[in-house]
């Protein structure tokens, strides 16, 4: 039980890299697999022929374990389920979607599937489905997000409950402290998404990174749920949302006003005015924070882990025996 | 600093039961304070005539220290300041407002005093303003809400660097396992609302404790945003609030949908169709578990600490040496 994130996919630590639109290429994807991690390429925001070349770049930059995160509403779903097969790729982690349809394919194929999921209902869905382990992630974390709004705290130990699969923890998790607060919760590992996002081989483009390591408390909010819910940082276009969903607008007005692109204009090209922006609610405990390398953000959260875990044994809460009045 | 909370309070247990409109009078109250912990009358929904008897009545029930929480938007606040006074309370948690107005009044009068926030900028204001310690309580929180939407995970920690305070963490914690988890993000004690308010103790009517111990995840929502956000449990109620804010509703309006009394309604009464009911995200976590008693949830609270941290200690996960590629 202790060690089923590190034995299934073969890697040092329990520490998955979460796969992000626009961040999550080869460089990041390998630098956190050659730091004993679990990098994954996020295919949200690739063609097939992109992601086919970061796969190989990715092969080339590391020989330990990494893996692709498939949403399962991508336009040419066939098409990429069958290239990461072809490109021998062994680790998917699936999200977006019901995890009915593909993972049986996958898992015949030779794959280890995991599937994100944002409540216990969904992660039962997940292990009657036949995947190997399921992230649960909750309302803190970066991008799209669950309809449900259920934070980490509440959510781990409901998944826990719900299954015996093994169980990664994801939302808000960017510290070893947290690893650590997670883990006391029932969950065997952490996928990190905003920490590694704001990394220097992460391919955002350095303005928003920067934007990023500048926020406050409060600057990121979870938006736009009449189409899907995401987590939207400040900024012109946000407030244009806001303003629209406080006069009741529709769908249709929502979707004409997010339009296409917007997130890649946002994280990738650096618009900060009139991009979509996602991070974690977490990212501003980094305020005024360096952008650091990969390999620097696993020491810190190996080493905080540890010294999170000998503080923790060093409190007696005089705990041992309540009064039975 | 690891005894920190039960010192300032004089209790066996760092565990503060919430002050909750409509749940926590003097049998509640009391019941926590026998069991080592510190039971808080809720102000928030009691004349001052009847704070008066409640106060009488817990100390007649304890010879404990217990407290007062008093929401600072209270219409008699005069009153009920020098009412808390006059019968020799010693601890008051004030929230739902600036702490710089009573604070210094208060500890003029021998009081503790602590604060409830969301933010670690109202942490760093409590602090200013003179406070003994803060509570900081996170989005997944019952009942009224910072409008930030930190949850508790991304919370605590930055409360924590933000003040060297005693540091009480508050929602999505009902279990041993939480209480650990928010140990790890550098809190020393915990704030439990939803948990008290479902026991025998709890003044809340019967039916409501049935509703709640009923509830899936995602059954609580943040709403009323354009007022002051309140964590509601779904009913048609709250269907009303949904479809008004959906249109794009003003303030007046949700203002009258919301009217007088409706927690009264709810909550002490039982209407769960048309009163507000109000209770933390993590209840769903106790969906079909009996009412229980105080005696009996503090018994829970303590072992599973214990449980939590045993197993924690159990898993060695291997982070010790990162590889330094």
């Amino acid at each position: 039980m202790n060690h089923r994130i590190e034995t299934l996919f073969g890697t040092e630590y329990p520490i998955v890299q979460g796969g992000m639109v626009w961040c999550s290429g080869w460089r990041l994807a390998s630098a956190v697999s050659n730091a004993g991690g679990l990098g994954l390429l996020g295919a949200g925001s690739m063609h097939p022929d992109t992601l086919r070349e970061h796969i190989r770049k990715c092969r080339a930059a590391t020989d330990k374990p990494f893996g692709v995160n498939i949403p399962l509403m991508y336009p040419q779903i066939d098409e990429i389920m069958q290239l990461v097969v072809d490109e021998g790729v062994r680790i998917v982690f699936t999200s977006a979607g019901s995890p009915a349809q593909w993972t049986g394919w996958l898992k015949a194929r030779g794959m280890t599937v995991v599937h994100v999921v944002s409540s216990s209902r969904f992660a039962r869905k997940a292990e009657e489905a036949g995947v190997d382990a399921v992230v649960a992630e909750g309302f803190e974390a970066g991008g799209h997000n669950g309809r449900e709004e259920t934070t980490t705290l509440c959510l781990i130990p409901a998944v826990r409950a719900a299954t015996s699969l093994p169980l990664i923890a994801a939302g808000g998790i960017a510290t070893g402290a947290a690893m650590l607060a997670v883990r006391a919760l029932g969950a065997e590992g952490v996928q990190i998404g905003t920490r590694f996002a704001l990394t220097e081989e992460s391919s955002a483009h350095p303005a928003f990174k920067e934007y990023c390591l500048h926020l406050q408390e409060g600057d990121t909010k979870l938006l736009l749920k009449k189409l899907s819910p995401v987590r939207l940082i400040k900024n012109a276009f946000r407030t244009q949302v806001e303003a629209s969903e406080a006069r009741g607008a529709s769908e249709e007005e929502l979707r004409a006003l997010l339009s296409k692109g917007r997130a890649k204009r946002g994280i990738l090209e650096g618009e900060l005015d009139e991009g979509e922006l996602e991070i974690g609610q977490v990212a501003s405990l980094f305020n005024g924070r360096p952008v650091q390398t990969v390999n620097q953000v696993m020491k810190e959260l190996t080493s905080q882990y540890f010294m999170a875990l000998e503080q923790l044994n060093q409190c007696d809460p005089d705990l041992s025996n309540v009064s039975s009045t």
